[in-house]
């Protein structure tokens, strides 16, 4: 089905210009349900979060609901002290008096620049009158920092009930999230506990498995709101919601990692029969991280010695000679040497859109997926002028 | 004083053109003593580890002595599998047979791609006709591959002893050493136990303090030849033959992450009051391997947001509101929150060849230093298109 957050029956969106964004594109966006939601979040485990992640996180532990999502794009209100926090605070009290409660707070942008918290609180006003269920795109644009694009997906589950969901992403990407925001709803009735059950399940095998540039962040967050269960509310098909829910998390990670800064094309990477899941995935998280196979992907070159020399650092022991390794249809790596490849067919391999490595370790049972970019040139200018 | 490893009395080299490098250049050395020295080795932790590193390793082991090094440049031998073992075997015999032995043999370049061996064998024999001490730099050019320029560094020590080195490596160099082969030799004689004590500490100290793209690599070595001791050779302040060793191996260093792969400047990065050695390097290595650090420093960005983010991913539990951060002169961020620095001098600060980056955790009384270089398009290039 057509539309992201705004298919689910019962949530409103709006969004506003409040001159933080020096392009003064839409940066302040409202989301609000028409009653107060189960809430579940997960958040960055970065050392350094933002205020909006420490006060997010404990609201949802002290009253796993939420009824309003306050979102600021353009300064992250990171490393911003005590005056930043009260910044945050003063975001979630003024959505609660103006949208109702209770109010969580995400923010993504630059990090260290404190905000212009005047302008902000008066964005949440203007926005406020403008609260609408066909709000169109403006949340989906407000959020976004070096995105070239908009995120956005919805399904159904059965004839009943809507999964809706939007992301922001596109720099910073790597296994426990980074820089990126997603706020998922449902209709489906869900108790707090089992959504955050879901939740977990869903960012696992989603927001977990894209890298683009192995930097993670101070702001990541995902959300996700269900209706509140009670004795009027249909019966619920739990297996079903929670497929939809991963199902929308997967279509944004997937989203977020096709718009990768500068990313001109995306490598799947698979490594089966691992010993474990952490070692399957620590495997493919080194070889998504490095720089050189990245770049060998920038460059359409299939120089499949960097994919086996990255998995060499992972801190696994893998053992050559048991390895084999397959560019798309190709194996390349098999009993401890080379296999000789068509070369053009290779480079064909590794040249188009979508890249599949996958890396047979024939040490257990154990697998794991990753997708990353590839790293060029525009990534590079993207990223040295960011803020100046 | 001038020279590299062939300032030191008693070493001799040469160099010829195999064509293994498809551009014609110097691709096979030859580095041999008048005699047979003690010897030591620090080689690469990659579980897929070349052929060279296996036999190396396991020769020093057996026997802590050296006289001649065979090192080939342009094709790693890595994942060559059986085949590799024998040729990087037969390179050993050759060269013991027409240099004298025991010797050991080094590679770097493409992984993966099985070595022209008979061309490589010629090339020891022709090599080996043209020993000499008085010979140039034609073993400091025939080791490189994507370097730009030769790296070498010999001082004196004392009145009577010299120590020098060469090293190869601009790429895939981070901390535990990548892509870099590095060769030291004194007149100094030590006996082989004391020898790798003093290169431990010394490899300590300069080549896991580097970091150009976080990427570490299949064949990666440093080789260390000193005299062996006997009653007719004078006694050895050991301290100073140590610090001379040390020294060398610094300098090498320094030479490598300045020739980064497209690198325009130099970022240090200085770990203060952690509360270990081994939290004050993870956090140091987590800032030099973030490419959103790097870019910026290409930039001449001083978006000092980035390098406390990345900080905060080094599985350090840091506090925000116990951190200093200084760039250059300029504290930027001190008790939880940013301190506002002159924007201009700031961004000369971060514009300069070299950007010191000072980080105070007001954890312990430990420290770390990490050199690392900026994520330039120039990087991208020659990565992008390394085999074809």
């Amino acid at each position: 089905m057509t539309g992201g957050l705004f298919a689910v029956p019962g949530m409103l969106g709006a969004a506003c210009k409040t001159g933080v964004k020096p392009s003064g594109a839409l940066d302040l966006a409202l989301i609000s349900a028409d009653e107060t939601m189960s809430a579940a979040g997960v958040f960055t485990t970065n050392a350094a979060a933002a205020a909006c992640v420490h006060l997010s996180r404990a609201a949802l532990m002290n009253r796993p609901e939420a009824r309003t999502l306050v979102i600021n794009s353009g300064n992250a209100n990171a490393l911003t002290g005590a005056e930043g926090e009260a910044h945050a605070r003063a975001m979630i009290a003024r959505a609660e008096a103006r949208c109702g409660g209770p109010a969580l707070v995400l923010s993504t942008g630059v990090i260290g620049v404190p905000l212009p918290i005047e302008r902000v609180l008066g964005g949440i006003d203007e926005a406020s009158r403008a609260l609408r269920h066909d709000c169109g795109d403006v949340v989906d644009r407000a959020i976004l920092t070096t995105d070239s694009r908009t995120k956005t997906c919805a399904l159904s589950v059965g004839e009943t009930f809507t999964v809706g969901g939007v992301a922001k992403g596109s720099g910073m990407i790597h296994p426990n999230m980074a820089t990126m925001l997603a706020v998922i709803a449902t209709d489906a009735p869900l108790p707090p506990g089992l959504l955050h059950e879901i939740l977990v399940g869903a960012v696992d095998r989603s927001f977990h498995e894209i890298s683009v540039d192995g930097d993670t962040s101070t702001n990541d967050a995902v959300v996700v709101l269900a209706r509140r269960p009670s004795a009027q509310r249909p019966a619920v098909d739990v297996d079903a919601v929670a497929r939809g829910i991963v199902a929308v998390a997967e279509a944004l990670a997937r989203q977020i990692v096709e718009d990768g800064e500068g990313a001109t094309r995306v490598m799947e990477i698979e490594i089966t029969r691992a010993a474990g899941v952490d070692e399957a995935r620590r495997v493919a998280r080194a070889i998504a991280g490095s720089s050189l196979v990245k770049t060998a992907l920038a460059g359409g070159d299939p120089n499949w010695g960097r994919i086996l020399s990255a998995a060499g650092t992972a801190g696994v022991p893998i053992v050559p000679a048991d390895l084999t390794l397959r560019l798309g249809e190709h194996v390349v790596f098999h009993a401890g040497r080379p296999v000789v490849a068509d070369a053009e067919a290779l480079a064909r391999a590794f040249a188009g859109d979508r890249v599949h490595v996958a890396l047979d370790l024939a040490r257990g049972a154990h697998r794991a997926r990753m997708l990353t970019t590839d790293l060029s040139r525009r990534y590079v200018e993207i990223n040295s002028e960011y803020t100046t």
